[in-house]
């Protein structure tokens, strides 16, 4: 687990701040959850596996000898989700549009780059079936990677019923169609040889193989989806429906990739076939985002109707989005993406202090600046002010106010700009424009 | 614990928001560390009764199964600061003055009011030990306050010394100062007649009784203490030197007296002897704050010379004040001090859906709706006109948007505003202005 120095949570709150902004005015509201859920809230939810990686918390009190947990840390987003949709569901709307961005918990084995303690960003609606939901949710997924300052990224969708569709069509049968998910789960490492090779090692013909290929022609790399999606979702309708009505499936993304040509997804939005995410999970469309530079997805999300009703005994329809913030950092940071206003120094100046005796000028000063606003950190001791100036220049800071008894007696102040090395003095009211000024032409 | 719904969230992210921008304004950095700690850490720093409150997290792995913890949930924000100041020394600036708004948990006995999980708002400047440091945190502390909407709060200041110089003034024997001090942690509750008998009961002399009453005299009521902080010091002054020079601690309080009289702390700042706070912790001055229609502070803090040294091995001064999130939420809620532009519904606007084959037109003006920078939810189903409607009122959503056919044939949109049942028709692209306009007349 990390801490987060002040650079690094400048840069999320920054992140955050742009996600929250656009998620409201999508009409998602803010949810916060505890850290902590009882352990049998969890239990279950994750498969064998995700048990294991649960961290689970002590009983309180005398109890806590017998090593027995009742408490456990949140492993998701989602589960909490669906524990507040059910525990609440007289105060929510019916449609509950809801984002949360807070961390999760994972005892994974400590490894280079992977953290037991992480960020989630989901937003979700629940309460409609309605493909509006998912147009408005790719819609707002991609405004906000739009005014984060991305234009590159690739919203993939695909649809969970065809995927089936598509191998039944193959004449893959039903028993090998997961063999055949964990082959074409590699084709953007492998490429469609490669599928083609480990499909036929997994028993599937030459002729469901050579099927396949021609389904995914096109796919291999990524910059060929940019086309219209329509094009492509028309030529895999070719080959499942064949003479008979397309499939409910199709005509989902259909009217998905219709609702989302006038929204800022129009043109990101792509349609892949081989795009197959957790299986389990999902009932419906799914769908994903990718930059070039990152292996990986930026996020994903899907159609999940089913998961709530294990918590509430009636079903719930639910779609949802998951941003993984740590990455966009990580791609922002690669590329130089953050705005240049970001604070990146702990104040804008540093005031002086000269004589101990005059610190309640530096003080009040000080007040004058801030009243500007401007970061201004006070220097507490009356050191020699060399050591003063030294020490704001090794923090960054790119002003020093200097208070000397000439200034006080005047009601004025010396401010030097470290980078050019030069200083002027000025009225103490007017000093904050004065620095305020500088700080625009240093860009 | 708590869930935080919508209404609950932007409360607390307005408070920290001030809190944050006045905090950074003052030279404070962001700090931020994970929620999961190393028991050991932990373990001791709070006393016998602490180590019970802690939540321990069972080791991950097969280890699990031996009931041993090895983590724990963080029980405050000072033992993780001071890790990290430990830790991360070289990479930290000399003088390192840092906030932190994160939430800690505490094994309580589940019990109204009380939760297992609060937000804490800490700040603290390390590296220092002078006077301006108090100073500039009583500022910062007051204008976060201020900036809130609070007006009548005192900062009340003593210091850890000069409690034990009045106890030894006023004759108390060193073996009864702790049960003169619990008596006088009293004084709100019973007055000084019920602390006075409190102390003689526990042995102490009619004498000494008789002089710190004098010493405390005015102090009964927190009204009376809004004079100038200086005159009460100097009548304690008088009484702790005699004929002597004041000691170090008068001397201090006196320095950030005067340091305070030119900040937004001036007017709020007094001098109260008898403020105790936590006694073993805090090494130099302390404060708290309080406002008249809340028993138990909003915050406080003060000068902890001795505790990151713990973990360094090596004496780093400090400083903090922290401030209660959830009892300023708590007044600010009483008092009704939240601005009225503060959202209380998920959407300014909520657009209508008339026929599903339009509803690509709904997405669209939606987007242009958002651009004006509207809060915009899309009813995902085309139910009949009346229901949209009714669940927008149902929710608080003041303005509905409707397309229907004749308004998508001339590229417009008809806007009812759900308050006045009055509506009106507009350009698409005019109709975010005019519902901008309608929320601000609504006020």
């Amino acid at each position: 687990m990390r801490d987060y120095l002040p650079e690094d949570i400048r840069r999320r709150e920054f992140v955050i701040g742009v996600i929250r902004r656009v998620y409201e005015r999508y009409g998602f509201e803010p949810l916060e959850t505890p850290a902590v859920e009882n352990l049998e809230t969890l239990m279950g939810k994750y498969g064998e596996e995700g048990n294991q990686l649960i961290f689970k918390i002590l009983k309180r009190g005398e109890h806590e000898a017998s090593g027995q947990a009742d408490l456990a840390l949140r492993y998701d987003l989602t589960v909490p989700l669906s524990r507040v949709v059910a525990h609440y569901q007289s105060k929510l709307p019916r449609l509950f549009k809801r984002y949360q961005i807070q961390p999760v918990w994972r005892a994974d084995r400590p490894a280079r780059g992977r953290f037991r303690e992480f960020y989630q960003c989901d937003v979700d609606a629940l309460g409609s079936t309605s493909p509006v939901i998912e147009a408005e949710l790719c819609a707002a997924v991609a405004a906000a990677l739009t005014e984060l300052g991305f234009e590159d990224f690739h919203l993939r969708l695909n649809h969970r019923q065809l995927l089936t569709e598509i191998l039944d069509a193959a004449g893959i049968p039903g028993e090998l169609h997961g063999s055949a998910l964990v082959a074409l789960d590699k084709l953007d490492k492998i490429k469609m040889e490669g599928v083609a090779k480990e499909m036929t090692e997994r028993g599937i013909s030459a002729e469901a193989v050579e099927a396949l290929a021609e389904v995914f022609r096109g796919r291999i790399a990524l910059d060929v989806l940019t086309g219209d999606p329509m094009a492509g979702l028309q030529s895999v309708a070719d080959f499942v429906s064949g003479a008979d009505d397309d499939p409910p499936s199709i005509e989902n993304l259909r009217q998905i990739f219709t609702l989302t040509q006038n929204t800022p997804a129009a043109g990101h939005v792509t349609f892949d076939p081989s795009l197959a995410r957790g299986l389990s999970y999902y009932t419906g469309a799914i769908m994903e985002v990718n930059v070039p530079d990152l292996a990986g997805s930026l996020g994903g999300g899907g159609r999940y109707d089913n998961l709530v009703g294990m918590f509430l005994g009636q079903s719930v329809p639910a779609c949802g989005f998951s941003l993984g913030l740590e990455r966009i950092l990580v791609v922002m940071a690669e590329r130089g993406m953050f705005p240049p206003t970001l604070a990146t120094t702990p104040a804008d100046v540093m005031m002086a202090v000269f004589d101990a005796a005059d610190a309640a000028h530096a003080v009040r000063v000080a007040g004058l600046l801030r009243q500007s606003g401007l970061r201004v950190m006070v220097y507490p001791d009356a050191d020699k002010i060399g050591k003063q100036i030294k020490y704001a220049d090794s923090l960054g800071i790119p002003f020093v106010a200097i208070l000397g008894s000439n200034e006080i007696a005047a009601a004025q102040v010396t401010v030097k700009n470290l980078k050019t090395q030069t200083q002027a003095t000025y009225d103490q009211a007017a000093a904050g424009g004065a620095i305020l000024e500088g700080l625009k032409q240093r860009g």
